[in-house]
Order: C-alpha cells, then sequence, then structure tokens
C-alpha cells in the first residue's frame, strides 16, 4: 500500500514493455522511484551499492529505447545492474539479493532472459557482445547488441583485445563507456555539447556518409585508404601518423561524452544511434553513488557499504572489537612489517588496494606500492620483470581473479623461477558474491606447475610467518593463499618466524584414522575431530595440518602411509586435483594402499549464499566433516 | 678460413662489446654478414627464419648503442633473437639451435645474462621491461630497459596493459615497436621523415620541455591539466577528447616511423632517444624476410621454413606421400566438412589459421572464419557470444597459449555453459619449441573445471568423430586436445560417426595388468604392450583407451577395478593432476585399492629437442614404457 504510494510507476512496472509504455517526460521520475527503491533495499539487506545508482538513468533509457530482451545488454561486472534487475521482473524478489537461493549476485543467463551472459569478471563484455553481434548478423536477425562497460574495465586487456577485434568484423555493436572515474575531468563544456550533439544527430551521421563518398569521388580517400582502416594493424598505423581518437583509430565510431544522468538526453542519443552501421561507442559520464549524497562523496567505501541508514547515511558498523582479525589485515599489516624490514619489498595489486589491504602499504610506502589497474595478466608479469631485476613483489590477486594471469603464472613466474611472492586472497568459497567469484579452483591449477611453493595458512599466524618465509633470500616463486574474512586468532601478532619450506604440522596425535588439512577450514577439522572423539568410544584421531601443497611433506606422509590406513583429506578448494588428488599421487608412487576419503568442494559451479551455508552446502561444515569420520571409522 | 674469409667482421664478434669497438660506418657490413650467417645456419638447420632476418640492424644497432648486458633489451616472443644469440657469444654454438641439449629456441635467462626474461608467448615484453625500469629506478641503476614487440604482438591485451601501466608508473622505458606487417602503408614519406628527424632530435625535445614549462606559465597548461595525463583512465579522456595518437594519448612519447633496416639512421635515433626521461615508443619499419628474396614475398611460408636451398632459395620439401596426415591437416579438412553440413559451425583462430590448418575454412568460408589476432582470451569469450545466440564456434588454440583464455573458459565458457567446441592443437610435447610450448599441463588445468567435456582422440579417425559429435545438438562445452605433428592412418577418411560421451574403448583384452591411456601417446602403450606379451612369458595385458578425461567413463574403471589389481595410467601431460589423477580419485572415492603406476610428464619445465627425443627423456617412449610394464609385473 505505503509501496504503491511511494513508487507511482515502479509498482507498474512488472517488464521492460511496461516501462516503454510511458512517455519520456516521465522518466526521470522513473528513475528517482528506482534510485529510492534500490537505497531502501540495500539499506537493509546489503550489496553492491554505488556502481547501480551510478547507471539508473542509463538503465531506464536501455530499456526503454531498445527492445529487451530480443536486444541485448551485456552488462560488464554487473555489479551494476540491480535497476535492470528491479525493471525485467525482479522486484519482487529483489528483497532476496545476494542471499541462499535468492537472486544472484550479478547477471546470470540463468536467471532471466535479460541476463545475457555471465557477469563478474571485468572486460568480458565486448568479447561477449561483439560474437553476439556477429550471430545476430549471421542469423540474418537485426537485433541490437549494446555493451556496458565501466573505464576501469575499459583498462583490461581483454576489453583491448575486443576493441581491436571488433575494428575489423563487421558488425553493428553499441559499445557504452560509462565513465564514472572519480576524478572527472571538469572542462566538459559547451564546445562538447554542441559536438555531441552534431555527431549524435542521424542528419549529420548521413551528411558523413555523403562526404566520405565524396572524398573518395575526389581521390582523397580512396579505396585502399578506406580498407586501411579495416584491420587494426592499419588503424594503429592511421593512429600513429593522423590525429585521431583512440576509438576512431580504432575504426569505432565515437560519441559523446553525454552526461549520463540525463535520462531524456540519453534517450534522445540513444535513438539517434542505435540504427546506425558499423561498430559504435558512446561515452557517458556518471557519479557513482549519485543521488545519495554520501555515496558521491566516498565511492570506495560505498561501492558495498554494508547496512546503512537510508535517512541519515551512516554506515552501521558493526562492533568487531574483541573479534579475531580478517585475513586482510593480516596480510596488509604484516606486508607493511615486513617492507619495513627489507627494503626489496614492493606491493602490486591489480585494482584491490582496499579489498586486500594494500593501501596499508600505499599509505605508508606510496612509492614501493603499485595499482596497475584492472590487468591481472599485467600485475603478475610487471612483478616478474621487477623480481628479475633484484625487488621483492607481493602481489595479491584475488583467486578467482588470478585465473586471468595464468599464463603470466607459468611463463613468466614459475619458468624464469623468480624470487617473488603471489598472495592469492578470497580463495575457497567467498560467499555471497557467488560461483564466478569463488576460489575454488586455485590449489588445482597450481599444483601441476612445477617450480612452484604453494601453501595455505591454518591461521593469522602461520599466515604472518608465511609471508615472513616468501620473502627470506633465493625462496622462489612463492605462492600463499588464504580466504575472505576472519581467522580465528584475537591474539596474532606473533614473531615473525621461518616456516621450513614443505614440512607439514602435526596439530594431534592418533591412531585410527589421520585427517589431513589444508588452509584454515582445518579448523572446521580440528571441531569435528573433537566431536567425534567424544562421540565415538575410544577413537584417537590424528590431524596434520599439511600447510604446504607444493612441495608436498613426503617425510610426514610415508609417516602417516606407515601409521594410519584410513586418511582423509580436506581442502577449501574443488576436490578434483587438489590437496586429495596429491596424496593420493604420493601413496601411488609409493606403493601405498589406504583408504582415502576426498574432501573438497564439488565438481560443479558452487552458487552464492553466506560461507557457513555453503560450506553446509558442499559438506565442509563441521558437521559434515563429522559425518564423514563417523563413517570412515564405522 | 673460409669462415674468415666469408665473415670479416663476425668472426672477431665474441660478444657486443667487440661490436662496439667498430665504427658506425662498418655496421652495414655487419649487418650483410650477419643477415649471410643466419641464411647460412638455417638453410640446413631449420628454425624461425623470417623474423630474425628482419631484426637485423635493430639487433646491431641495440647492442651498438646500449651497454648490454647491464642494458636490458627484451624481445617479445623472442623467434626473431637470432642475430641477438650470434652478437652475444653464441656464434659457435648457433648450429645447435633448437637442437636437444643445444642452443634454445627463445632467448632464455638460463642460457645468457644477455637473454633477460623468458620468450616464446606474445606481448609479455612490455610488462616485464616495465618492471625492470622501476627495479632500475628503485635501484638506482642508471640502466636502459628496450622492449621490442611486434605490431601482432601489439594485439595481445597484455600488452595493453603493459602500455597502460607504463604510462602511469615512473620509467624511462623504451618500447620499439616492429611494425612488419605485410601491408605496409605506402604513404610513408617525407613529411613523416621530416617528423621523425623533428622528434628525435633531442634540441627538439628540450624545447618541448621549456614550451611545455612556458604554457605552465602562462597557465594554458595548468597543474591540473598535467597531472590529469599520468593515470590512463585520464589519458582516455584526454584522447577521447583531444587530437591525439594513442601513445602520446596514454603518456608515452611517440617517434618514428623509422626504416628499420637503415642501421645508421637507427643509431642516431636510438642515441637521440635514449636519454630521454620517461615512458617512450619507437615505431620502426621492417620487412619480415629482409634480404632472402623468397622470404620477403611470403613471410608466412618462411616464418618457419624448414630446410632450404641458400642459394635458389627453393624449399627442400619432404616427400610427405604415403605418410599419414599431420593431425592438423585432419582438423583443417574435417572442420569444412562439419561447416559444409551444419550452417551454424563457425571457425575462431588467435593467429595461427596456417598453423591449426582453419585456413582451409578460412579459404572455403572466409565469412565464417574469425582470425582475431593474438588475442586469445579475447577468442574464447568472442566464441562464448556467438554460441550464446546460436552459432557453433570451433576456437582452435595452441595448448599453451590457452593458459592465456584460462578465466575465459572457466568464467564464459563452461560457466556459462554454451555449446561451443575448443580445440587445443599442439597438446602434450611440442619438441623443438620447448618449454614455453610444450602443451603440458592442459588436462590437469582443465580437469577441475566443471561442466567441460573433455577429450583426446587415439588416432585421425577418432579425432574426426569426436569433432563431429562435439556439434551434435546440446553437447555443451567441448574440449578436444591433440598432438603436433603426424598421426598413424594413411586411410583416415572415416564416415562422421558419433562417438558416446564419456565411453572408453576397450582397445585389447587381458588379466596381468591393465594399461588405461588417452590420446595418440596410447599408440606407444600399444607397442610397449606388444613387446610385453612377446618377452615376458604368458603375460595378458589390458588395454583401453579412455578417450574422455571428463566425464570419465566410471562403468569402464569399476568394470577394470574389478578385474585387475594392477593398473598403469598413461598421458601426454603432467602427471600432477591430469589422467593418473582422476583414475586414482575414482578409486578412493569407490573403495578400491589397486596398484597404479601413474605415467605422465613430470613436475619440472621439459628442455627442447625432437619429441622422440624427449619422450625417451620423460620416460614415455615405447621402451621406457615397457619396463614400466615389466616391474609392474614383476
Amino acid at each position: 500500500m505505503d509501496n504503491q504510494k511511494e513508487y507511482r510507476y515502479l509498482t507498474n512496472i512488472n517488464s521492460p514493455q511496461d516501462l516503454r509504455k510511458l512517455k519520456t517526460e516521465d522518466l526521470p521520475e522513473v528513475c528517482q522511484e528506482l534510485r529510492k527503491d534500490i537505497i531502501n533495499e540495500l539499506s537493509h539487506n546489503p550489496g553492491h551499492f554505488a556502481s547501480s545508482l551510478g547507471v539508473v538513468e542509463l538503465t531506464v533509457a536501455l530499456h526503454y529505447v531498445f527492445d529487451t530482451p530480443y536486444d541485448r545488454i551485456v552488462w560488464d561486472v554487473g555489479h551494476q545492474a540491480y535497476g535492470h534487475k528491479i525493471l525485467t521482473g525482479r522486484r519482487d524478489q529483489f528483497c532476496t539479493n545476494r542471499k541462499f537461493k535468492g537472486i544472484r549476485p550479478f547477471p546470470s543467463p540463468f536467471e532471466s532472459e535479460y541476463d545475457t551472459f555471465t557477469c563478474g569478471h571485468a572486460s568480458n563484455s565486448i568479447s561477449a557482445a561483439l560474437g553476439m553481434a556477429v550471430a545476430a548478423n549471421k542469423n540474418k536477425e537485426n537485433r541490437k547488441i549494446i555493451a556496458v562497460i565501466g573505464d576501469g574495465a575499459m583498462s583490461g586487456g581483454l576489453a583491448f583485445e575486443g576493441l581491436n577485434n571488433a575494428s575489423s568484423t563487421p558488425n553493428n555493436l553499441l559499445i557504452i563507456l560509462n565513465d564514472n572515474n572519480m576524478s572527472i575531468d571538469h572542462s566538459v563544456g559547451g564546445m562538447k555539447q554542441y559536438l555531441l550533439r552534431l555527431n549524435t544527430n542521424s542528419l549529420y551521421n548521413r551528411i558523413r556518409f555523403c562526404l566520405s563518398n565524396t572524398l573518395s569521388g575526389w581521390g582523397i580517400l580512396n579505396a585502399k585508404r578506406k580498407n586501411s582502416i579495416l584491420r587494426f594493424n592499419n588503424s594503429l598505423k592511421s593512429m600513429l601518423t593522423q590525429q585521431q581518437n583512440i576509438f576512431e583509430g580504432l575504426n569505432i565510431r565515437y560519441f559523446g561524452p553525454v552526461d549520463g544522468h540525463n535520462v531524456e538526453e540519453l534517450i534522445r542519443t540513444l535513438k539517434d544511434i542505435k540504427d546506425l552501421k558499423g561498430p559504435k561507442i558512446l561515452h557517458i559520464h556518471t557519479v557513482k553513488g549519485k543521488g545519495f549524497k554520501p555515496a558521491e562523496k566516498s565511492a570506495t567505501v560505498w561501492h558495498a557499504p554494508g547496512l546503512f541508514d537510508k535517512e541519515t547515511g551512516e554506515r552501521i558498523i558493526k562492533d568487531t572489537e574483541g573479534l579475531p582479525p580478517r585475513f586482510q589485515d593480516v596480510f596488509g599489516e604484516t606486508l607493511v612489517e615486513l617492507a619495513e624490514k627489507n627494503e626489496k619489498i614492493v606491493g602490486v595489486t591489480p585494482a584491490m588496494p582496499t579489498g586486500c589491504s594494500m593501501n596499508l602499504l600505499m599509505e605508508k610506502m606510496p612509492e614501493r606500492t603499485f595499482d596497475v589497474g584492472i590487468a591481472e595478466g599485467h600485475a603478475v608479469t610487471f612483478s616478474c620483470g621487477m623480481a628479475k631485476d633484484g625487488l621483492l613483489p607481493f602481489c595479491n590477486i584475488y583467486s578467482s581473479f588470478a585465473q586471468r594471469a595464468y599464463d603470466n603464472i607459468i611463463h613468466d613466474m614459475a619458468l624464469t623461477d623468480l624470487n617473488m611472492v603471489l598472495c592469492l586472497d578470497r580463495a575457497g568459497l567467498v560467499g555471497e558474491d557467488g560461483p564466478t567469484h569463488h576460489g575454488a579452483f586455485d590449489l588445482a591449477y597450481l599444483r601441476p606447475i612445477p617450480n612452484l611453493t604453494v601453501c595455505s595458512p591454518y591461521d593469522e599466524m602461520e599466515l604472518r610467518r608465511m609471508m615472513y618465509t616468501a620473502q627470506l633470500p633465493d625462496m622462489g616463486p612463492f605462492v600463499i593463499r588464504y580466504p575472505r574474512g576472519r581467522g580465528r586468532l584475537v591474539e596474532w601478532r606473533c614473531p615473525l618466524e621461518k616456516v621450513e619450506v614443505g614440512t607439514a604440522r602435526k596439530l594431534k596425535s592418533g591412531k585410527n584414522l589421520a585427517v589431513l588439512t589444508i588452509g584454515p577450514i582445518g579448523n572446521l577439522a580440528a571441531d569435528a575431530i573433537e566431536m567425534a572423539e567424544k562421540e565415538l568410544d575410544g577413537m584417537q584421531i590424528a590431524h596434520y595440518d599439511m600447510r604446504f601443497l607444493k612441495p608436498i611433506d613426503e617425510k610426514t606422509l610415508h609417516e602417516i602411509a606407515k601409521t594410519f590406513d584410513k586418511i582423509i583429506t580436506l581442502e577449501n578448494g574443488t576436490r578434483k586435483g587438489g590437496l586429495g588428488s596429491a596424496v593420493l599421487e604420493f601413496m601411488a608412487d609409493n606403493g601405498y594402499t589406504p583408504k582415502v576419503k576426498v574432501l573438497g568442494l564439488p565438481d560443479e559451479f558452487v552458487e552464492h549464499g553466506s560461507v557457513p551455508e555453503l560450506l553446509r552446502l558442499t559438506g565442509l561444515d563441521t558437521e559434515s566433516i563429522y559425518n564423514d569420520i563417523k563413517t570412515m571409522l564405522s
């Protein structure tokens, strides 16, 4: 009821078709309602916030002008797509956003036909949209394809590869560059507005086309010359030798910049350019967090602010006094501590200084910290170059994003056998960000790579020790993976001591069963073991923290194999190819034949939800581990 | 003797120091000798040819002007570095180039201090060199860092990420863009030469610096504005809104283009710009194959021409009549056959149409074949976009290069669960191209990815059947991996029939031992089994061609586990995480405890050499397999 009064338009928009029945002059109010709805929802059900506020007008304009879902909008990253979700029939379920079994955190083709492609990792929209545009041509479909990409994602190499290819393949792709850089160029002014009006007016484009033909007729723009801009290498040349803007140089027509918060102007512009042939880019300026003052002021904080008071704009910060630290804090603080002692240490992050807490080093030693943009591959190879000439980089990448740097890890880091440290943050289940963001594969994809040391700390102190060890002389390429979120130790500032590479720790003796774990999930195993010894009469269960996936501790494994005929392995990563496989390979290589139960993530993409929910879902919570121990012992 | 007469200079150049003792006017002759030496050697010891000829003058100029090895040259890809090898003390060993235990195929820091970084995979030079340039600054070393990158490699996303970062990090990097595109822009002329002379004259640069200061003084170029070009996002804006060339837009000073075959001009230019502060790019034009007419005419053929007559310029083509086809031929011809019947099929290649034989489809159906440039990540995601809208892409990537597309395979292809085919060519040992090019890891890195089907054909007919199967309706994301080179079947054009996904083939019954193989290396196992049954009295050895790594044939594995207590697994890929692990996991999951011997590539980077030599080295040749069978049965 209240809702109907508050939302004059939104309550009646169940799909973009409903939106398209409205008059253009109604749309500013639709935008206002949409913005209010997002603020309301997000204030009590946290999620990505500022990005979606920034594209409210764009979202409304796109669904108003284009015939979605027949026309395709491909969102890049997708954390800006809440408005899109609300307008495409998911308003009622939006209260379940990011919750277990609820609306997915990012657009997903499995959720809605309006979600055209998998979103989550940056910079893939142009490539995917170009594929759709080519398919439309081949299928003789007259559908429009629109990629929406932020200026951050535009710095990724994949986006450049997409742009590059867009210039050489016949297509009618529209790329919208959503430029919300906070250091907005204030020189945007009248002249540009004028050019824009000129540019986006289809009459002008017809004139331009005639002009091009006329010039050809006069021999000024000859066929050879025209042809020469069809391929990038040639375009590159034109760019080098002529005065052109980058997109025009890539043979992609450029329009803009447009004020991304003027919905009527956006609509007029989109209508003007939508039927133009060939690839084109529309550059719009938006403000991240638009319409919610605190978010406009500090967009980084409000990227995903957690709970907040929608009236006062105050974030509701949970009292974390007395809680153990996040692994991120431990990483960030320990890195500063190490860098203060070892002047060779530098920090490298692909656009995640705050997320991984490298901002601590950045504040203390800005000249020794490198934020290279959304560019994981470069982050690793750049680190390799520094390592080659004697620096000691700590390169921190989220586990699932490190997939983007896989070849760089193999070809540049491992093969060159350099002294450097790769820290994989967000390893294992990450929770609400879901299948695109779980760091499920790193143990399995790193283990086959020669020369690497791969380890994961059981707790905060071990993380500190591993970081200390990694920066000692001649340790070679060293990988440390750890999860998102809090550890278990309130007192974690232990002395920095060396961990012997390739050694496991026996946490607890036993005789009936050995549980081998790697990483902080070992703590759940410890709880399960405690429970089992209490419940199961007389059973004694050993617990080994393997610490190193690679090199694996063969001495300890021999000891285990000789003592136990029942083994459970546990890891917060896919059970195909990780610790479990390593143990099985060792046993086979050495002629042991114990019973081994491998626990880890299943061979499927794990959905979103809280980490405890997902641990339960995948059988990795304490209760499930206990049950596996019980079964093994019965 | 003859050598000394023929090579007046070269015989006395044992290092760049010797080169630097010569006068500039002697250098054209040095270039001529170097070119002759390369042609001589390559005519009887095949290797990459045209690329090295193209950079003879550049190579001489770089080592003449710069103080190598203190100064660092970072070659991109590195197949152009033969001249560099000859000038840096490896002339005498150059006759062992690419041979087992001989000179490495690409520059390698493990071979020479002049080889500054791992080469092989395209586009990594700028990132690595930038790292070195930053390290030089930090270490207060005044060394110069030079990245040499071709226009092809410049299309890779990694190169763009490197360029992007070079603009935001203080450094004095020199990037040389070696532009040898065969469709050379003929409008290069006097005006450009003029601009070049102006640009590269350090006086001009001083003036420019003063001018910039003056403009600042007048408030035209203010601090804010200056600052705004320090970061890419801002640079992007300048590029969008001003008339700038791409590199200048990225805040990288641009010089060129220069004739890359005029060694004296190159030297003058390099001397002029070497001490300029900040990142800079020198654009040079070269001709691939320069100085050897046939290679100049068709650089693709002469990229790696095999043996040839250095006098007549005729390639010595071995008689292949009656030989089995290369897997590449089978792929190329079968793809055409399938595309003729299934109009949804399209082909995608990242710059390897000839190498993988997609040129056959390209000739027949150019509008259905996409060469996207050196851009493996984009190749996969672009294919995904097409698959999403109903086309059926066959995307063909060399196995080791597919490491560049790992995230695209996980995030875009597998998670979106699309109907498309990824063919991994050059899987397993590739021979003379060595450690950067062996397709050693694909089975291990693909197996953990949910939704994928992963298979490898035993022979040519199986490749045809797998390709046919992959394009049937709703097969999901499908990967087929096969090696470089010839198969075994002269008659290979079998009917196109479906292979049941996830089923193995029993090639031979037995009772004492089961050998489980995947891919064409199974043929070596068959030979070894034959040998073993002859030599070892009464032994009967079963042979299963597993065909599918994923989903693995559990029915057959149950059968095997119930029949045999001794199993050997064999794959042409790393033994960590591949078929062997899959079998071990199955056995553990199902409570079987057979003895399993896992054969595959060792946990180290395998050097270069012929495939038979490397199979012997890694214990995967028939003799070694036979010995393993014998040991297992004794």
